[in-house]
Formats: C-alpha cells, sequence, structure tokens
C-alpha cells in the first residue's frame, strides 16, 4: 500500500466544554500543525497515489476556513466540542467531501483510507482515520 | 478510528547483552523520547479519546520508575535485556496496567489498541502495539 | 561562552492591533514553543551555566501566568500589542527578574546574556536577547 | 507487534514526466530523509526485531547506488517515472532482496511488514508497505 | 535585539565544480529548507521587526526564481559554484535588495543584520549574515 | 559571516558530581545530538567554509572515543565533571586540534570561530563557542 502525506497549518482560538478540560475550558488557542494522508493499493498512470500540488490546495482550503478565527463562533462547527480529535475528524470529513467533488483529482474509490493529524504542541497530538 | 498519542522523555543508562549488540554490549546510555498512543473507534461524551492530562501524568509516572537510572539495576526490568524494542513493551504492558486500575479515566474496553514508540537517536526507534 | 536553553510551550489565544495584521487582528491562538537560553563566560563551581531543573521550574512558573489564557484579558499584559517579538520581550524580561530575585540560582552579575525564542508555526518564529 | 525504523538520506537530481508535476516536470532535485521500518510479531533470542547496525548498513547500501546522481540517468530505475511512491517502493523491494539474501540477519518468515518512507521536504512525504 | 525568521524551502539540481566536492560534482540535487532572519535593536510602531507576511512573500518570491531549476542552468547565478554557503549568501542578497526597493515595509536603516540559512540534510547546514 | 554546521550523536552513560544534580548524581545516560559550526568571514577558493563531508568525519572521529561508553571511566575525561557544558567545550577543543592538525583542510587562521551544541532532550541543549 501507498499513502502521500501533506501537511500545513493553523492558529485558532477555542475553549472547550467538560470538567475534564481543566483549565482548556477558558478561551485560549493554538497552533495545529495538520497532516492529511491519503492511502491506495495501486498508483495511478502518473505512478502517484494523487498530485501533491492538489493535496495541498485542497488542506489548504479546508484549513482557510478556520484559520485565524476563534473556533467557538466558526457557524461551520456550531454544536461541536473542538477538540483535537474533533478537529481531526472535521478536516477528514472536509477533506473526503473534496475528494468526492473531485477536486483531489483522484476518485474515492482509488483510495482506501483518508487520515489527518494534528499535532497541538510538542508533547501531544491526535489523529483520525476514515474510509474516503 | 481516533487515536491520542502524548510525548515525554527519560534517560538511562544501560548495557545488552548478545555478540550482536557489539559496542552497545558495554555500559553506555540513551535519551529515549518516549511516545504513547492510545486508539479507539468512537469518542466519549466529552469528545476526546481520553484525558490528555492524564496520559501525560501517566507517562511520567510510568517514566519516573526508569529515568535518571542504570537499567541494568532495576529490579523491575531484572531479567530482561532492555532492548530498545523490550523497553517499548514494558512500557506499553505498564501504561496498559494503568488503564486497567481506572488511573487514565478510560476503559480498556473502550480501546482498541496501545502503542509505544521509543526514539533512541535521530537515526532509530522502535514501537510496540498491543491490545489494551 | 557557554549558553543553556530550555524549552517548554504555552497555548494562547489573543488578537493583534494594526492594519498590518491583517486576518490576525481577529480572535485567534497559537502553541507558542518557548525556549529560554542562559549565556555566560564560564562555568560555575559545579560546571554548569545553571541549573537546568532551576531553569525549567522558572520557565515554567513564567508561563504559567500566561497559558490557556486569552492574552487580550491578561492584566500584566494590559496596552501591549502581543506580537511573538512582544511576547519574547515579556517572557525575557520575566525571566530576568527570576535571575534577580535569586530563584534561578545564578546570579545576574555572571550571565551575559538571556535570549528568548517563540515559535508560533513551522514557518515563522522570532526571538529577543538583553543583558541579565 | 514490534517495529523498528533507521532512518538515513541521499541527494538527488530527477524529472517527473506527465502533466500533472507542472514545474516538477523540469530536471530539479531532492534531498529524501529515508526512513525503513521492519515489524514482526515476536522478538528474536536477542530480544530483537532485527539488528539495528545491520538495518542501517543495509539502508545505506541501497541509497549509495542512488546518492550524488540524476535518477534520469540511473539504469537500474530505467523506464521508471521516479515519483516519491515510486522511489519508496524501489527502496522497499531492494531492502525486501536484502531481507531474503541474509544479509540483514532476520529471516524474511520473521517479518511481517517492510515499509519505506521517503520525506522530500517539510509538507509532504510519501511511503510504501509491503510484506517481506 | 528582536529577531524575526521566516522559513520556506526549494527544490534544486545543481553539480559542483572542485575535487574537494567528490561524488558532488556529478548532477544530483537538494532540498534546501531556507531560514531567512531579519534583526532590529526596537520594534517598530506596530511592535513587530517586519511584517511576517511580507517576509514570507519575499522569501517565496526568491525562492519562485530558483526552486524547480537545474542551479547550473540559472542564469543569474552563472559562473558561482552554487555551494550551500554560496546559495546562502545569493538568497540573502535577494532580500537585501528586497528590503532596499521598500518591498518589505522595513527600512533598511532599522534592520541591523540578515541573516539566510539553509538546511541540505538533517546531518549539513550553512548560514550567511550581512549588513542589511 | 559564512558559518557551516554539521550533526551526528553519541550515546553515553555518566553520573554527575555536585547536590544541584539531584537525581543526576546516580550513574544514568544520554543521547547526544551533537552539532559542530564552523564559522569563517571569506568563503576558500571552492566558494566554502570547509568540506563537509570532512567536517562530518573529524566530528564522528570525536566522538567515536566517547560514545557506547561510561564517561565516568573515560581516561581523557578524568576529572571532568561531564555536564552538558563541559562536554561541549570538550568536543569543541578536540574539534580546534583537529583544525590545527589539518586534518579539516581548513586552516585555523581562516576560522573566526567553532561552536558546539549539545543537546540532550527535546527540554534541553547548551553550547560552547570558543576561537578556533
Amino acid at each position: 500500500m501507498f499513502e502521500v502525506t501533506v501537511s500545513d497549518h493553523m492558529m485558532v482560538a477555542h475553549s472547550l466544554r467538560g470538567a475534564v478540560f481543566g483549565p482548556a475550558r477558558a478561551l485560549h488557542g493554538a497552533t495545529y500543525v495538520v497532516e492529511a494522508s491519503f492511502a491506495r493499493e495501486q498508483l495511478d498512470a502518473d505512478a502517484i497515489v494523487l498530485d501533491i500540488g492538489a493535496a495541498l490546495a485542497a488542506l489548504r482550503a479546508v484549513l482557510a476556513d478556520l484559520t485565524y478565527r476563534n473556533l467557538d463562533e466558526v457557524e461551520s462547527l456550531a454544536g461541536l466540542n473542538t477538540t483535537t480529535e474533533v478537529l481531526c475528524r472535521e478536516i477528514a470529513d472536509r477533506l473526503a467531501a473534496r475528494v468526492h467533488d473531485g477536486s483531489l483529482g483522484v476518485g474515492a474509490g482509488d483510495l482506501v483510507r483518508i487520515r489527518v493529524t494534528l499535532r497541538e504542541n510538542p508533547t501531544a497530538w491526535a489523529s483520525y482515520e476514515r474510509a474516503p
């Protein structure tokens, strides 16, 4: 199996709901370094999983809706507790939608896995993987 | 599937037994950067895999028994050849025990995998994964 | 000349004032990886610049006043435009104060430079250096 | 399951064939940081997956055939579009051959997976995994 | 003193002239991770050294002339032995020209140093610093 | 001014003498990632500070005397408290000796600074710089 990963980052404010989060219940922020991985069993006719440039552009487009914002006020995230795990899933789902609408130039049927990792600081990160 | 990883480090001396280890049979040492990953299929009611703070505290507690020591003299490791692989398994097993005793605040039944990676230098690292 | 550096991080929200900041004028956030460096010409009787443990504790204490907060509402920063450069200087000044009050276990007269670097994302960081 | 990874790098020129590659169709170059991973279910009698020194030597030998060269003119790659994905597979296949010829000191039957990752720049990398 | 650094990368082919370069006399390539630093004694009215966005854009513009190319055929480098050191100086000089033409939004008289670092692989890098 | 840096690592055991070291007074160990920097004002006829290959070889030779050992028993370090700072100075001095004996292929008179950095874990490192 082959896998290609592209990376970018976003800088956001947010707060978390739930006693477990302790001080992170207050409004604070994070730089999330975001890695998006796309896996497939066989390479295409150009000998790639997908176009790295297209993948970077798709990731940048997804993050552009979130970066430099207070996630507590982002309408498309309303009702979500924006934990690192939830943000991984949200970004993976948005990338999957872009696979399905053809903007990554690879068919959803060709991919076997999409995985998104968010690194929030040097000691903690999370990832989410799903079918494309 | 979701996965959360936390990281810490330990600084130890040790020696290895076996001709294959060459110069590493002599007493030497390592800084091990340790990454502990916990995976589950569904998030809990707080939208997390587990409390990152609790995971960091559990990892710190496990490493506190080993760091700043000569592993050749650590009683709980007696009889083990403390290769990077064995240390991965040892730390994973100790973290699993802490999952089972409830100190990570997540049920063993909720997790699907525990993985521990030890980075011993910029050119070599090892990992071990097990059921929780 | 010798220099010792210790590192920690903080996760904050803030907004910036000034047309130059563009989207960063909105409330957003950052993980700042913080490096604090202390330089001296000669080592002390223990053959160190200063106690790394004491330096890490001092840095942690300085960051504890800022992390998991919205810097726009931190009283001790009132009136400041909390750019990365300003935060570098603020943290360096607070560490210098701790040198002067003796909590780092090294005399201000023994040090020749304090430098603080804040890494805000993989493509941008800033630093500030001052006399102790 | 246990996995050991070793890392090295190579510095090559090459060009890519296909409209999708845009500017990368021109002759350009890359430093590829190469990670080779070997997994097995049980450790051997020395409590290792394989000898890290042997793995580093095997990886160095494989890369020695490619580094400081223009891949467009490397005979053993003739006819291949040397994308990052293809290079991952090529290096994995060459390492697998070295497992089979015994030069890594571990039997192919003992391993369950070989994986090779090539990091081409801070924002993009690829990997390929295969049976040994 | 304050210093701001921005980072980007370029992927180039080239060859080096001189017996000292051994295998690097052949056409090969590199990913250069490029860091550009700008220092000044006092912050401006916005409390910054310079606009990080403008600095990133200037660096990207400078690298756009070089990336995805064979440096042996880049006219503006004709006659140069494109060692890492020379590329550091070339990029620093081009950035200095952009400071002088006003495109970084900071006066050359305000800056006290420009420094460029090129990381060519995990074990080697070079830097060049000059007056602005 | 130009500066070239090369990097390697060593894995050692040691203990420290002095109340300030707390738990590090016990025999423990470290992986030290070692960076050696060489600065000069003008490049040589090959447009380099020095031969990177020669610098890497010199650093490897210096570290070969220390790695995989218990520093408490290394004769050439007898009487030294092997703090990170002291090891920086020791390695810098040994590299300077190699500059003086000609094995780096650069004259001591051509260099203006030698600097050695040792990274002992992700949160602490030290450096020492001297005239060549």
